[in-house]
């Protein structure tokens, strides 16, 4: 918008961009990517039903305690997904260029961010058994990778602005890696007990900042 | 955008940046919470609903007119989260700085707003049982609280432009407060009687901003 | 965005403020719009549902061409909510200053905007009743109202671009007039025919754009 | 919002405007398109469902093999959609100027889009039927074929970038032309073997690319 000049077209993998060039078109990918963002964490309130016509010998007060497992399974995506959103809000602030392949690899990322209220609802409805655990931890494995993988393929093709690409490799990068392999960690586990797989996530959820600024500065 | 030297990184507390300097970023936060409160008030309408297939005997101008609760929870939500989404607007018309704690708050906030809908939908379903209301005025009450820790922290630590700084805690304070008060306060009533309660928050709906400004003023 | 000195905070009726001034704010608006445009019309897409099993005795491609009435409300709604959209992007080109008015009147359009959905299922699913076309006509007139009152207010309060003032008086205006008058008048002639009421909105569709000029033309 | 001295107004035929003197209201439709992508995109979602309450004698492991389809048909989609979100993305990057009939040709396009999600769930309920993969077969040609009339006319009315209007006709059209074609020759096949016509599909997804730059090259 500011650079008439610039031209937009083709953007192949080894010609990348630079985002003050490409204003519009790269406002564009992030827009689409914070939409996406922004309709799935609204979407996982339709998890939460209560019906019209309440079974014969309840009240309503039992009837909302009763989707207590939902509430629960809200709470967790919806703090799941916004510190995803953090996190690609912030990974995307140092993005200075990008190429096709970023924008493949965000889209690949996001096609896991869609499948988070499907999963949740399934975790609300089903929490207790192994099954839906381990569902939503593959679910959450796979966003954690897939979000690595566009860090790692920025950072190598330079894509990142110079001052951040030092964050991303020893912040954000180590961070997420640990949020994945948690993720992943979770699944044999709640084979066994599947509230123990749950408390895992929690645990990173509340220890995982630290602990990734911790890994960082050993690190430096 | 217009400042390409501008760097993207780590936002914590302590280090709020300004919103000129960060331009897309501090946009992509408003612009994903206009979106979480588009698609909630949206969402809306999903509560109401009328069978393809017509119950034996019922005519569907009596099916139109049996949703009248369902088309007043409607008109209720609307309003309420179209007067929350101006006061968002309003307020962060006023941030010149952000850091990630208020990033964090504005989520929080949000995880509120997104069960609008679903309260909205139990209300019109279930708005003559205590219940269902107390439901509706807990969300409020907690949509209103958490605005105001906003207001509060952004105010004690220097995030809003010194011009506006008075007027956030002289006007749109004082209203917020009056409006989480009320739906407080509407909670042991609709123990009694849902109506009443529902009456109550239509009286601070049309007279809440008259009575903010006479605080306002009394407080000048 | 552009202006950092510039001002963000109440906006109350008299105290209208230009767009340039407002840069973020006044696309805030605009992006919401929008935003709530383009949800309605994608939800558009949940009315036409096929089960996943197929009652007893019905092949899918029997089951696809019963859902004709759905996919034909559906075709109504998206163009009849394209073309309003379109209308409230040539109308906001227009709007050079706003105020607190203008933005609850906007809301209050859009609260019927997102309406059209229940009503173009409530059509599909009951499109040879009387009640189903009323239903929709009232909320399309309603809609229509809602505008003009948005085209007259701003009008008359000088926050239009002097240039499009009378483009907007003489143009929109009446085009929309007409749109309004035809939905209204379709109400009673759907209660004797639905499909004729059906039909006074198909012709206003195609020829409602060279109406409105012929009577642009004669006012001129 | 660069220049405010810019006017708004009555966007007709033959009566293009360059894209920075209509830097808001072209963001507008482009935000548009890339809003309703962004909601489609995630409304597929809602395609996969496991009841709360499971069937008799089966688990929930067993139930969420048997969505096996319904992920299949996600992931198809969500690839379909995402491709077709970057070539609209790429070709909007080369619209230097619009008039009302793109702004018209890109609704009717959009309004193939959203029919994705139902198609979407039609094929993960009934991909074995020829009448399944034939509806989405109709509906992804159709909107390859608006494609390609909106390609068609901006080229021939001058409203691409003059660096980009040969890449648009020779890259992107031929690409899309032959999606189009494949979608269409797929479906006789469909009739034959349902299968078969997929497969279709995935050869051109993955080898569509690679062709279209062998026809691009040919014709230069």
């Amino acid at each position: 918008m500011e650079r008439p000049e610039s031209v937009g077209g083709s953007m192949r993998r080894g010609d990348p961009r630079r985002r003050e060039e490409w204003g519009i078109e790269f406002s564009r990918i992030v827009a689409f990517s914070d939409g996406v963002f922004a309709i799935a964490i609204t979407l996982l309130v339709l998890q939460i039903n209560i019906p019209a016509d309440l079974p014969q010998g309840t009240t309503l007060f039992e009837e909302i305690v009763d989707q207590e497992t939902d509430f629960i399974a809200y709470a967790i995506s919806f703090a799941v997904l916004g510190k995803l959103w953090l996190a690609h809000h912030r990974f995307f602030a140092a993005v200075e260029r990008f190429d096709s392949v970023l924008m493949g690899l965000n889209l690949f990322y996001l096609a896991w961010i869609v499948l988070v209220p499907f999963t949740s609802e399934v975790l609300g409805d089903h929490g207790d058994e192994s099954a839906g655990v381990i569902l939503y931890a593959i679910v959450l494995a796979a966003v954690s990778l897939t979000f690595q993988v566009q860090i790692g393929y920025s950072s190598r093709n330079s894509l990142l602005r110079p001052q951040l690409r030092e964050v991303e490799r020893r912040v954000i990068g180590p961070a997420n890696f640990l949020f994945a392999a948690v993720f992943l960690l979770s699944i044999p586990v709640a084979l066994v007990s599947p509230l123990a797989g749950i408390l895992m996530w929690a645990v990173i959820f509340f220890t995982g900042g630290r602990l990734g600024a911790r890994i960082a500065a050993r690190r430096a």
